[in-house]
């Protein structure tokens, strides 16, 4: 529990939510400004600012909640698909520093627009692999 | 092993990939077609076209690969956050049945934009939510 943590105060009831799912792990309610409706926080419950962070088992715990819940929002909006997604910093979007998976649900035609994608120009992958595997090596 | 996947042919080398980590449970490789440089596909060796259908195991492999993969990717190509995504469905944008994981580095000001958000007109909320707990049940 982090006293500053709007998500903390979600799960232990300090702050009002619209709860779908719950378990000794993992909570998970209807985001208040959805990309569509039925986008739905799954959040671990031991508070941690980032993915990053977390005790690998909470985010086992969250994709094993992410599996039975996600087809239900699905059925549930009439939805054609979903898509899952972790912002992990502001550069990325993450604006509550509280570890949280989004479930998006898709219908075809929605106008939702997936971003640009580029090619690496000649010779450009390998150094980028290079940096990364030595990256990994640390 | 899918004799028609593409990712299944990349993890049993009949397709070249740009590998940049292994283990006994997934495969992880440069998307040639990178949003930012170092987007990565984090992929569960054992085949199944979308997240739904994973064993929940191959999925929790996904998650701790992640987490160790996805800070090296952001020191090599020096970003500032990631995104991590998965896109079920070709509503969603899946374009290979083969569930993977995109690990997408971000810098600050790289002009990628989110999703709009909406707000959730007056009482439209909790209908939504009590299909989605009825769609639980089943």
């Amino acid at each position: 529990m982090d006293e500053n943590c709007i998500f903390c105060k979600i799960i232990n009831g300090q702050i009002p939510s619209t709860k779908i799912y719950e378990n000794d792990y993992v909570y998970a309610f209807l985001d208040i400004m959805p990309v569509n409706k039925g986008h739905t926080l799954v959040v671990p419950k031991k508070h941690s600012k980032n993915l990053l962070e977390d005790d690998v088992e909470d985010l086992k715990h969250c994709v094993e909640a992410v599996q039975k819940i996600a087809p239900a929002i699905v059925r549930a909006v009439e939805a054609d698909g979903f898509n899952l997604g972790v912002n992990t910093n502001k550069a990325a979007g993450q604006a509550v520093f509280h570890t949280h998976f989004h479930i998006i649900p898709r219908h075809e035609e929605d106008g939702l627009r997936p971003w640009p994608q580029r090619k690496y120009d000649e010779g450009e992958i390998d150094p980028v692999k290079e940096k990364i595997i030595k990256a990994l090596e640390k």
